[in-house]
């Protein structure tokens, strides 16, 4: 199922189009093939999680950077490992959704009941240790260690993230450099290995490589920002998932830190006393107001525009005008 | 740190124990290095992590398996490899002790207050997601795909224990036969990777691979059942955790899925009143008086029996004798 609001563009581009679709259905069935179980309260979950899957926005960067690396305007360049590849990133990124959830105690997404508020935190936690499990079996499937070991960093690394973010909790003295390391961990090193990985598995040169993993940094890191900034002020039956969680669990986020940044001393302790009360209309107006909100999508819009430049290193075709066009889809999606 | 409950017979053969010792110590360092993390708040969560090492006994039998299967009896025929090896096993099993504490909402561990009861959940589940994938990350370090692969599919069968053992939580119809079937796959699993890996790095034949893999598989179920009896029956103080947990969690174990079989009617309804109040004390005078906790513990040792016969088909030696010791001293255990 290719999702229209990151694919769209590609229609334009009729073999590179039937390329990506194609790859990403390989994609599903190798993602589905892994997750198979000989126990069928496994299979069961395995099942729920096939339909979080939603923009598959890790697989698309990989398998159009495979291309984009060789200038191919189809998928003549791409492999079995690429195909491979973008299914281990897909099925860390799952994982990552299904421990957030129970992180976020959050009760919807995509539309549906997340797994810990159907079969409770323990459940998801299980299965979100499988499927990382599973998304490091599958790798080592690949053949070539090296890529198991970049796979092990990007995950350390997002880990890590997560970590500070959760040590930085409740914490109003977060700055905007601090907040750019969580988010650049967190979110933007799976999609920055997906990027380069897609150009090393297509044999490019070390600098294609090294401006994909730049385009898919900057691309991330704007990708959650405007996560962030939907969390904030995103319509919940548009976004399809459970909104406020930041707030609600006091993670602060780009919006509010810079109105924090921007406050007198008196204002500060109104805004913290808002925070604190969990108020996320008033939130919502006050960042608003101050222009803050607007200046946390112009940071995602520049962090985008940058990401295109980076591209410039890359071979011209239609691949990586689609990638061009991708990194714009990411900040000016509302889901 | 050597901790004598495990490993105080090795005293008897001098060359073995200087091996163990050493090799034991270069494991704790590799452990060591490879979570050292550039963020201080992660690198305080390691340095948690360490206080809960205990008996090392995965590590300890991948170190003697890669001894015995060459009739070794000293450290000759271990290598670096063994060592990450057994430093990755040792890993992943501290992921799943910082998981199974968040399961089980348990306090303490290793006589310490447990990460989710000190930081919360949230960075407990993150912990534990940051070992898992360090574990890999040094996996692929030892540069064998194949080695992935294995410990892959044996965090697999980990996770599908726990979700099975999860999915049949409060169920009185749990029979003898699946609950074997969790532990072999939660606990055995992992304990019977250790002992042929440490084998095949010995370059072993397939069959003293195969006999090693058998040995740690009774093994592994047979301290489970022990760990089990001691939730039931042991001593908190001694233990050192949490106990209780499995009655209050709806764990069904060995010794009450014995007493459910062995009940009449009557019985049993009242027995299945008993658990649903979490009554702890009536219930292990229940399986004392009934005979199954004894019965429990004999399964063990007839499961250690069968461990120690696997051998025979291992080159006799001191390393040999000490796994045969090991196997009895995972049912004599009272911590």
């Amino acid at each position: 199922m290719v999702p229209p609001s990151i694919l769209s563009p590609v229609t334009r581009h009729a073999p590179l189009a039937a390329a990506i679709v194609g790859g990403l259905r390989d994609v599903e069935d190798i993602f589905a093939r892994q997750l198979r179980s000989d126990l069928p309260a496994v299979n069961e979950l395995a099942l729920h999680v096939e339909r979080y899957r939603g923009k598959m926005l890790r697989p698309t960067l990989l398998l159009l950077s495979g291309m984009a690396a060789t200038g191919a305007g189809d998928g003549a360049s791409l492999t079995k490992a690429h195909r491979m590849a973008a299914a281990v990133g897909e099925m860390i990124h799952m994982a990552t959704l299904v421990h957030d959830d129970v992180l976020d105690e959050a009760e919807t997404r995509r539309r549906g009941r997340t797994v810990n508020s159907l079969r409770g935190n323990e459940t998801a936690v299980m299965l979100g240790d499988w499927l990382i499990s599973n998304a490091f079996h599958l790798c080592s499937h690949i053949g070539d260690p090296a890529i198991n070991v970049l796979f092990g960093e990007t995950t350390n690394m997002l880990c890590e993230g997560e970590l500070l973010q959760l040590s930085r909790r409740e914490d109003p003295s977060l700055d905007e450099t601090t907040y750019m390391e969580i988010v650049r961990r967190k979110t933007a090193a799976l999609v920055a290995t997906c990027c380069s990985l897609g150009a090393r598995l297509s044999g490019a040169p070390d600098e294609v490589q090294a401006a994909l993993a730049l385009y898919g940094e900057r691309t991330g890191c704007a990708f959650q920002i405007q996560d962030d900034v939907l969390d904030l002020a995103g319509e919940e039956s548009v976004v399809g998932k459970t909104l406020g969680r930041d707030l609600q669990k006091g993670k602060a986020t780009l919006p509010v830190i810079l109105l924090l940044r921007q406050a007198t001393p008196w204002e500060r302790s109104e805004i913290l006393s808002i925070i604190h009360n969990r108020d996320g209309e008033v939130l919502l107006d006050r960042v608003r107001r101050a222009g803050t909100l607007d200046e946390a999508k112009a940071t995602a819009q520049s962090l985008v525009d940058s990401a295109k430049s980076a591209l410039d290193a890359v071979p011209a075709g239609p691949a990586r005008d689609l990638l061009r066009e991708l990194a714009d889809e990411v900040v000016r999606r509302q889901a």
